[in-house]
């Protein structure tokens, strides 16, 4: 199991107030909640935000499910760098008997999971996954490539914690840009602007900076140290509990990574490029809640009149 | 692994009429699907019917995510009556040296299940399942008792079928009432005309039927039996392919079980009873492009100004 990292002093406050007004519904998991209606209310006025602002692009809209293809996750190298991020979806295989011994053991609340066995599915841990090979399956790319706007899909990253903004199941509203290198960089460029002045606009300080991923052991550092050196991956952080800023919106330029994996070409033949970008929409809600107070309907006009035009 | 389900001729024809219509989009798993964007626009539609439907009953809204505490499941008899349905999440635990091993192994194909370890946490298997636990730790209810709206959750089926409206994870469209039970049930019997109306405005054959779950193994016949008397659930059938018909939605009598085990009560102290509704929002929408055919902007005006007033 993974371990628990205990939250700040403040960041535990943040999460009794969050649970204490009903924003937040505890679920007896750390970073598993389900949202009030008033929690409820903004992530959906941020998701449309987000939808409002994509539409200059023109993108085609996909919807993905919270479960990708095993298969994905075995090829495009996300074991070899967050093994400890990742969740599998095992199931029941066995008879009468098992089901039984199963049963009995969970109720007396011993260990059941020898009866269970890995599927063919794992969660999906970051929204665009399923883009890719949907893509590539599509055949070559059109002059000017695409945009996609995946909408609020539910990911999964497995570090429970005390932080309210750190949670295991939550909503990346994601983007994507496919094309040629050229196209893909000025898209997150423009983007990375477009998305801090989104957040400032509702009254957020926000601010992009270089960042890395949370690659796990040995070649961490190496591995951290390229892709920043790079400047593969941007990051918008806002203060919301705990001694550092909080990442809430992410970009990532994977150059031809997914592109080759998953054999996206552009019109002419050339492999593509791919970038994304993902809103936390939990994480913004609750930076939102931290700002403003915990009632939305006594938000600024201001903040109110972007959210709810 | 469960046995994968072979659809019908006319089940196998559908899915791919879906998939060659991009109105879904394959993912290498059976039953695991995207959404391309007119399929998504159906679905919203539908969603915002459903919410709209549900505002008399001025109900409380949460919105809860696709994965639950694995002590829930533990607690509510799920996996002594339907252990071949549900889905556990495991993760990885170790060191450099497994994490290696994992992606190597991943990386040739071959098993690295060894290396995941169940987690606290299961996929939700019903939308409803988050919201007791949730209302028994709030205190007993009001007078007269309360209605939540569960919005569109995903939830999860290990049931790998061919018939493309048999999903593994799709949309759950919950509504709950919780109460006394003369309250609850007179809830549900509104609801179960009102759910037949609202799909036949939409141009769907649908008639209820008095229904049973697919409990697992010895006891089934019983439990079926059992269930069947006493009236407890009820299914929306509509004929979509294959040789029977499609429940597309379910209503579900809970009497004094979920209540009894979270701790729900009504105002005067008694054991409150629950009745849950959802509709299959995949289900459908693959029902109205089977009917209207694989366009909806070419639906005819009256389910047009039904789902998009």
């Amino acid at each position: 199991m993974a371990e628990f990292r205990p939250g700040s002093a403040d960041q535990d406050e943040l999460r009794q107030d969050l649970l204490s007004h009903g924003l937040l519904v505890a679920s007896g998991v750390p970073g598993l909640y389900g949202h009030g209606s008033a929690f409820d209310d903004v992530v959906t006025a941020l998701d449309r935000t987000v939808t409002a602002a994509a539409a200059v692009d023109r993108p085609e809209r996909f919807r993905f499910p919270p479960l990708l293809a095993r298969e994905y996750l075995e090829r495009n190298n996300y074991l070899e760098s967050f093994p400890h991020l990742a969740g599998t979806v095992f199931s029941f295989e066995g008879g009468n008997g098992e089901a039984s011994e199963q049963a009995e053991r969970a109720a007396r609340g011993e260990d059941w999971s020898e009866f269970q066995h890995i599927t063919d599915l794992v969660l999906t841990p970051a929204a665009c996954y399923p883009a890719y090979p949907a893509m590539g399956a599509r055949g070559p790319l059109p002059p000017g490539g695409v945009t996609l706007d995946l909408g609020a899909a539910w990911v999964f990253r497995h570090e429970p914690s005390g932080d309210p903004a750190r949670m295991q199941s939550f909503h990346q509203r994601e983007v994507v840009r496919m094309g040629a290198p050229d196209e893909v960089c000025a898209w997150r460029d423009t983007w990375r602007d477009r998305a801090v002045a989104l957040l400032r606009s509702v009254g957020l300080d926000a601010n992009a900076d270089v960042a890395t991923d949370p690659f796990f052991g040995r070649g961490a550092r190496m591995l951290a140290a390229s892709q920043r050196q790079q400047q593969l991956k941007f990051e918008i952080l806002v203060q919301i509990a705990g001694p550092e800023a909080t990442a809430v919106a992410s970009f990532n330029y994977h150059q031809e990574h997914f592109a080759a994996t998953y054999g996206i070409s552009t019109f002419d033949g050339a492999t593509a490029h791919t970038a994304c970008l993902g809103f936390g929409l939990e994480r913004i809600t609750i930076a939102l809640l931290r700002v403003h107070g915990f009632d939305p309907a006594a938000w600024p006009a201001s903040v109110r009149a972007v959210l709810w035009p």
